[in-house]
C-alpha cells in the first residue's frame, strides 16, 4: 500500500462469533473492516486528484465540495459500473524504479498485437504483482512515464491499470506537468479516465489473454475519493457462437497488504 | 441494517485533502471506511452463519476455523465472481412483518413468467427498497418463510436475494428448522447457496426486467463473513446477436444506512 | 454526543478472545475502539476551535499546522496534566435550551459559597447529566451564555466545564462575538482556557462536595483536538492534616453516548 | 506495540478542518481514533487474562461474560481510579530478552532504599523506554521473571508496570505456571493486580525519584480489555509541609507505535 494511506491502511476483525448460547441453534458470526479507500485493489475516482486546487471538469475545490464526510460530486458513487473491451499489454520484465517511457509501451503492444481504443480498460503488467507479499519491493516497481498516460488519453480510453502501487512512475517530477505522477493529473483531473491500481494480472498472462471482456463495479460508498474492487476479465473461449465464459480474476485481494 | 451490525455500523471519513502546500500543483485526497461486513448492499460469505456450531460442508467451528482475523475458510474471499442468470420475482405490494409464504411466491413466478432454475440467481422484490431511507420502517419490510428458501435450495440455485434487511422473515422460529432466520440455515449452512441483501430493484422493477445476466464482484477480504457489494443486471436489449447491453444497478449503496 | 461527532461515534468491539486452543492454559481477549475524539466525557485540546482561521496564540491555520494526522501544535497531547483546585457551581434545575445568563450563575456562586479564582477548573452543574441515556432529552440541556465565559475568561482560570453537550448554549450567536458556541471562542482561541464536556456532576453534588482536588489526564494523543478523559474530584474529608482522600468521580463514560 | 495488537494498531485521522466556509468566524475541527485497547501506554483489566478459561475470581468464562461488545464483568469500566503510594525500582541497564530474576530486582530494590508494601503501584525501569522509537529493539527488552510477579502479589500490591511491552519476560513458558507470560497468570487473574504497559520511566530516574503519588485514571471504556492511559507520579518537593507538587509524566504517548 502506498505510504500515504497507512494509516488506516487494512485491518479486518471479527467480533461476532459463532458461540453455543443456548439461544438459538442457529448462530451469526460478522466483523469490522478498517481500510483506506486505496488499499489493495481499488479503483480511483474522478475527485482523488486536483491540479490547481481544480478537479476534473473545472470543478474548483471549496467547502461545499470537500467536505468531511467526502466529495460532494465526482466520488466513486458517481463512476457507473465498467463494462468494456479489456486489453492487456505486457512489458515484464521490467527493473524495478523505472519510468516506462511510450516508445516501449507501444512496441510491446504493437508486438502483441494489442491496439488500444476509444472507451477500452487499458491494463500494463510489469510482472510486480508477483512481489506483492513482499511490500518494500513491490513499492519499488516501475511506473509509466507520463507520456504513455497522455497516448492513451488522446485514444480516450475508459480506465487503465497495472500491477503496481500507483500506475505512476512514483519517483520525481514529470517535465510536461511539472507535477509527480502525471499520469494521475492526465488522466483523472484532465481527461476523466480511472485509474486501477494494484491489479494481479499473473494469470492473465500464464493463460496469454491479451483481449477480454473487463467488468469492474466500484462500491456506491458516497463522496469517497476510490474503492477496493474486485475487477475481472471474461474471456470467450473458443470460435463465436459457443458462448462459454471463463471467469479470470484479475484484481488481488484488498487484505494483502 | 440490522441492529446485529451497529456498532459498527458505516463511516466513511476524508482525512487526506487538497490544499495549496506549495509542495507540488497536484494533490491528492483519500479516506478511511470503517464499515461492518453486512452494511448496506452485501453478499453472505458461507462462514456467516453456523447451525449447530457447524459451518457449510459439516466444517466444526474451533479456533483454527474462527480467529480474531476472521475464518481460514468458506470467508467471502472463497467465493469466485458470480455471473449467472438472474430472474427477478416480483412480490409488491408486500405487507411489512410478513412471513411470505411459498405458494405466493410460486403463484407470483408463474404469472409472471418466471422459473428458477439450477444455477441461476433468483431476486425477489417486496418494494421495501423505496423504504431505504425510512429506517425504521425499512426494518420492518416482509420477508421469506422457511419454505421458500427450502423450495430455491432443492433447485440448487447458486444465490438469492432480496430488497429487504435479512432476506428471511425475521420475527419468528421457523418450525422446520427449529431456528430464527431458516432460510440462513437452509441456504448458507445446508446448501452453499450465498445470500444477497439490502439490494435496490426499483429500476429493474420499472423497465419490466425478469430476466438478466446477473455480475456480483464480491471483495476479497480474507476470512471475511460478507462483503459490500454492488451487484448489477445486464440486459440485453433487442433481438439476438445485437449484442448491446444496458447495465442496470441492482445494488444500492453500502453507505446509506 | 454532539451531531457533529457523529459518525464516527463510539464503538468498542472484541476481536481477540479467550477460548481453548490446547495452545496455552492462558488465554488473552482484546479490542478496538473506534471513536471521535469528542465522544463521551473529554477535554477540548485548542486546536480544536478556530476564529477567522487562527488558533490560540495567533497561530493561523495552514496546512504544515493542520494536517490529514492532527495539528502540529496546540494538540491533545501538548496539555500537560490538569492538577488544579475544581470548584462546582451547582445551577440546577435548569430549563432545558436555556442560555444561562452571568448574573444567574454568579448568584449561585454566591449563595454556595464558590468564588472561582485564576488557575481554578470550574464547573458547572445543570442536572442534565442525569439525562445522559435520554440522548434527545441530554443534547437540548442548557449551556452557558457567552458572558459566563468572558467572566471566567477574566478570571484566568484553568479550566471550564459542565454536564451537557458543548459547555455553551447551543442554539444561536452570540452578539458579543459574532459566533456560534462563544464560549470556545472566547475560552479555547482567545484564552487558551480548556473545556471539558459530558461531565457527570451528580456523585459530587449528592454529596454536596464544593471545592476539592481536581486531577484530569488527557491521553497524549500527537496532534488530536481532544481526549476522552476520566476526571476526578479528590475531597479531603474530615480536618486538615488528616490526609484521607476520597476519590469522586467527576467523568461519565466515553461509551456511553 | 505488541504484534498480537496490530492490527488494528494506532490511527488518528483529521477529518473535520478548520476552512472557511462563510457560514461562521468560529470553527472546529475533530477526528477520528481507532487503536487497540492495549496501544501505547495502557493498563489492563481483570477481563484481559484468563487462566483455563476462568477470570479473576473464578469467573468462567462463557458468552455472557465475553460478548462482541466486550466483557460484562471485571472490564476496564470496573477499575476505580488509582491513586497509590508509588515506587520506582530501576535495573537498567538490562540486556534484551532477560527473564528478570527476584533475586536482581529485590537487591537493586534494597540498594535504592524501595520497599514495596501492600496497596503501592511497583514500577520497574528496564531502561527500554529510550527505545521506544526503535521499535524492533523495544519489542526485544527485558522482562520480568515469573517469581517476581508472585512476590509482589504475596505483598498485595495494587499494580505493577514497567517500560517494555508485556511486563514479563515474553520468549518462553515459566515453570511455575506452566504458561507463557506468568505474570499475566500470577498478577491479573490469580490476584486481581493490574499491570500497566509501555511506561516511560526515563523522566523519573534523571529526577532520581524513588517514591510518590501516583494517579493513573483509565477511561470508563465499557467492557474493555484494557485502556489508554497517561499515569503521572506527583512528587512532593522540599520538607513536609511545603505542599509544592510536581507533576512528573510518567507515561509516554499512545499514540507512538
Amino acid at each position: 500500500m502506498h505510504p500515504a494511506h497507512v494509516p488506516p491502511g487494512f485491518a479486518y476483525l471479527l467480533h461476532r462469533r459463532h458461540e453455543a448460547t443456548g439461544a438459538d441453534r442457529r448462530t451469526g458470526a460478522s466483523g469490522v473492516l478498517v481500510t483506506s479507500d486505496h488499499a489493495g485493489t481499488h479503483l480511483d475516482a474522478l475527485c482523488h486528484q486536483a491540479e490547481d486546487l481544480t478537479l476534473h471538469g473545472a470543478r474548483r475545490v471549496d467547502p461545499r465540495l470537500q467536505t468531511s464526510a467526502g466529495f460532494a460530486d465526482l466520488g466513486i458513487d458517481t463512476v457507473p459500473p465498467l463494462l468494456a473491451r479489456g486489453v492487456l499489454i505486457d512489458i515484464a520484465p521490467c527493473d524495478p524504479g523505472r519510468a516506462v517511457p511510450l516508445a516501449e509501451l507501444q512496441a510491446k503492444a504493437q508486438a502483441q498485437g494489442v491496439e488500444p481504443r476509444a472507451g477500452d480498460v487499458v491494463l500494463v503488467r510489469t510482472g510486480n504483482g508477483a512481489l506483492w507479499n513482499r511490500p518494500a519491493e513491490y513499492l519499488r516497481g516501475a511506473g509509466m512515464a507520463g507520456e504513455v498516460s497522455q497516448w492513451l488519453a488522446d485514444l480516450r480510453v475508459r480506465a487503465v491499470g497495472a500491477d503496481n502501487v500507483a500506475w505512476d512512475w512514483i519517483e520525481g517530477t514529470d517535465p510536461a506537468t511539472g507535477t509527480t505522477l502525471p499520469g494521475h493529473v492526465i488522466l483523472l483531473v484532465r481527461s476523466g479516465i480511472h485509474i486501477l491500481e494494484h491489479l494481479y494480472l499473473e494469470e492473465l498472462t500464464r493463460d496469454n489473454v491479451r483481449e477480454f471482456a473487463f467488468i469492474c463495479l466500484p462500491l456506491k460508498i458516497t463522496g469517497a475519493t476510490g474503492s477496493p474492487v474486485r475487477p475481472i476479465a471474461v474471456v470467450t473461449e473458443g470460435g463465436e457462437g459457443t458462448g462459454s465464459v471463463r471467469p479470470a480474476v484479475g484484481g488481488s485481494s484488498p487484505h494483502t497488504d
